[in-house]
């Protein structure tokens, strides 16, 4: 083998392919030159002038610049089955991802994990997996699994799988919970994920000198800097929801500051959105707009990410590293791009369905509701949780027994309810939501994070067991209910968050669900399913609900 | 011992050190900003703000910057003894030594290796090995020692060797050499050094994607960005003999290319040298005064070497990187600077004598020596050594038997005789040579690259034999003998290259030896040991002499 790559390097042997008269991007002197690019075996065996191969491609002055990594992102948050997410990602030339299955973790736990990777196996793509290191990420819930050490040492030792994912809990790290240093410890020289919003001073040396590497969570440059100074990596996050790439791309060009230790990801992403713009593309795309040197903001994509994740066969367009590249005429905006793979183009295609070698559905095990576990306790006050337009933050209100209930009558309040649908132990965690707009009927996702309970969100207790029972009978997905019928219900049989769909129907089939929530009143200031997903974490300011109750965010602790 | 890191860094526990109010040179962003430096067990526990510590430093505004790395040298180069060279390294700002031994390899093999190991283990200093390659360098030469691939691995298990050492048989490595290619094998995903002078186009693509990682030998810029585009990382050397710093840094900030995958080496530098201005502060100090920016500069002597080596522990001022750190008030200078390696200060030490429980010394074995190993045979034309000045190239010229007596006679031309001298095999390659100037007399030194036999040049046999008995009796060095008497020796009995005398009286040593060379005749133009020292290295033009003979370099084979 590496006898024929330096027979092929050198010119003597026959390539596979060369690519003739590249624009090479060079990300290592970040600069540009012409030059021959000669694959075999998937790998680059050299650049420079070569002659002979089996296949000769005239690029005619075209780029060939390495592939994109996406360094951070949570798949399951498209509700596509990993494969066909893949293809959505590659066709805007990533074929690098670093991936957290944080998501079906919390459902399926180690099996979720392994799906993940089965799916996606033979996906023209790398696909890596950082251990969820946070399932679940409170105890303020009941998660479908929890991750013990054991487990995370199982997940590490499965194919594709590099280090840690994400440290959730700053609060442990910081008081040196043995648990979590001994997490810490399993994985140290390894790739290790912070996540860290708002994290400063005293503290974040803290937590970078417990051996977190990268940081995701920075939302102003003010942190990124603080967060580059203190030696984390920083993925610079551009995703469907969080979106912090203005914020901090301005502050680095303003600065002139070193970008070695800085990449892109996008968290979060809708498969819409993805399809639009791409992922990393859009990132550089911005960045370049927002006056970044163009090589700049491509390392960023490419082999800073790489250099983070220790990915020393990815990154750069030079001999020994594997294949993957895009070759386009413009390296400002990267439209009408061809994407390579281990050499090979690829076309558009469509993702094979699911691998059932693992099965990951049947994930929905309630135990039968009845109205009486959905009746409000009754009480002087109740807490009100209520919706802030565009954001996923929450107000609280409390309001009187009358006021609470005249609320309901007149539509301004739902009651909202999160049932335990991992393991029937029968939890329900009941309340009242405001500004949800919802007027007359149920709508229920089993998307929840983040332990992926059932949301429910009614204006009568009927068509709110009509919609549970709905999501029990389709194991999972998003539903409405209105007048005693099922308006519309898209089965998301994937561990109960994600969808077995194509994406151009899966896109389509989240457009009408939206659009006939919003019919039936949801606010157009409310995503009707997403923004209903975040209401369950018990993290996020100010208040919300799990299956044990409703949780206050600032006291800490469930309001009785 | 994380607890108690995570609690000195959020400053709830005692630092043992802190360092208040300083300019904290910042590699990762190439920035400077003002802080406290907190220091706990030899560690950087954070940067910020601080008040609890045993003992707080203030430094009044004085810059903090990560201490430097030297990427490659070989310490033998300097006739220190290890520790003794460390020392002269440390006093102008080089905590980290990335060493190849290949010099003492050559001569005592894996107990040579051990030995620089043992000599510094606790040398306040992190003394890295990368483990010679090429022992011996050429087959046209008796070396006291050969590591096949099971020596190298018995190094590659010490403490303290990171990789492999520069690969110089390039042929071998482009040949696809089996042999080569399992030493690669053994260190492949560890930093593996090369050594490629001129090496470029396709071969070089050839060589990269063999698994090599590093270059030293660039020498123009067009040579270094060639290689930094293959994929390799440029170690821009300034040595004592070789000075490529100039020309290669002139392009890199004519380009203002990306210098994140370059370093700065010394190669061979000599003590006198060193104490002059050091090592890598003199790469930093010169790049700056050619217009580098500072932190460029700085990030190249720092955390660019660390990176480079898997060091992840070293190169910047941030929590849980060791405590090594310079303290100066002018980071384009260096001047006046103080030293710290693990959080202590260095005082100028004086280097403790060697370790003996590896008895390095007795290293010159040779057979008896008489004239007649010494006569020239009889032949119609002589091929003559010519010696240019300044240089380490040699010219070829070709007398017939009475020009060469006549220039014998003259003392144009003077007797030179290399002798195998580690397992008294009785091997003597005797020629001429002409342009050292010698006028009466004899000069010898085991220092003989690579293989490091004895060298003696003389006007006449007996003082020759008596030069090289003296250097059987000291058991290696330097010597001069005229008229019957030895005129003064500097041995060095350590492996025959090294000196166990301390540094400033070594310095001393080697300028009287000089000195005294000179007065003798040895040309102003020829550095009388030195230049001697590369007469034996069969692989540089044009014409070089060996324990086996005349070589001509340009057919790579002996003269009959």
């Amino acid at each position: 083998m590496k006898k024929k790559l330096i027979g092929t390097a050198r010119g003597i042997l026959k390539a596979d392919i060369i690519f003739k008269n590249a624009k090479v991007v060079d990300v290592l002197t970040a600069s540009i030159y012409e030059a021959d690019v000669a694959v075999v075996d998937g790998l680059i065996a050299g650049v420079g002038e070569y002659t002979k191969a089996d296949k000769i491609i005239d690029l005619k002055g075209k780029y060939i610049c390495p592939a994109f990594i996406n360094s951070h992102c949570h798949v399951e948050s498209s509700m596509a089955m990993p494969s066909v997410y893949c293809v959505e990602e590659l066709s805007w030339g990533v074929t690098t991802l670093i991936t957290d299955p944080h998501e079906i973790a919390n459902v399926s736990g180690v099996e979720g994990v392994s799906y993940m990777l089965e799916n996606t196996k033979n996906m023209p793509i790398n696909y890596y997996v950082q251990v969820p290191s946070c399932v679940p990420a409170t105890p303020f819930e009941h998660s479908g699994s929890t991750l013990d050490i054991l487990s995370i040492a199982e997940i590490a030792q499965m194919n594709g799988v590099l280090g840690m994912g994400e440290m959730m809990n700053v609060p442990a790290v910081l008081s040196a919970d043995g648990d979590v240093l001994a997490k810490l410890d399993w994985f140290r020289n390894k790739p290790i994920d912070g996540h860290a919003p708002q994290l400063t001073g005293n503290d974040l040396q803290g937590y970078v000198i417990a051996g977190i590497n990268t940081d995701h969570e920075a939302t102003t440059w003010k942190e990124a800097k603080e967060k580059l100074r203190s030696g984390m990596y920083v993925l610079v996050r551009q995703g469907s929801a969080s979106q912090n790439l203005k914020a901090i791309m301005e502050g680095v060009i303003a600065e002139d500051i070193d970008t070695t230790n800085m990449a892109f990801c996008t968290d979060d992403k809708h498969l819409a959105d993805i399809r639009k713009e791409g992922t990393i593309r859009y990132c550089v795309v911005k960045s370049i707009e927002m006056g970044m040197k163009p090589l700049k903001a491509i390392q960023m994509a490419t082999i800073n990410a790489a250099r983070i994740y220790g990915l020393k066969h990815l990154g750069s367009i030079t001999a020994g590293k594997q294949a993957d590249f895009i070759v386009c005429d413009d390296i400002t905006k990267f439209e009408n791009i061809a994407v390579y793979y281990k050499g090979q183009k690829m076309e558009r295609i469509v993702a094979n369905r699911p691998s059932w070698n693992i099965v990951i559905n049947g994930s929905v095990n309630i135990k039968d509701v009845t109205k009486s576990d959905l009746e409000l306790a009754k009480k002087e006050k109740y807490p009100i949780i209520k919706m802030i337009p565009h954001q996923i933050i929450t107000d609280k209100e409390e309001l009187s027994y009358d006021d609470a209930m005249a609320g309901l009558e007149k539509g301004d309040i739902c009651k909202i309810a999160v049932l335990e649908r991992h393991h029937a132990t029968g939890y329900v965690g009941v309340g009242l939501l405001k500004g949800y707009g919802l007027k007359n009927g149920a709508i229920a996702t089993t998307v929840a994070h983040d332990s992926h309970n059932m949301i429910v969100v009614g204006t009568n207790d009927e068509d709110m067991l009509l919609a549970i029972n709905e999501l029990k009978n389709v194991q999972g997905g998003y539903t409405i209910a209105q007048n005693g019928k099922i308006i519309d219900t898209l089965p998301l049989n994937i561990a109960g968050l994600m969808s077995d769909l194509p994406a151009e129907k899966l896109i389509n089939r989240l457009d009408d669900l939206t659009a006939k929530a919003h019919e039936i009143g949801v606010s157009k200031d409310v995503d009707p399913f997403i923004t209903l997903s975040f209401m369950a974490l018990p993290v996020i300011p100010k208040i919300r609900i799990t299956d044990m109750g409703v949780f206050d965010v600032e006291s800490f602790s469930f309001i009785k």
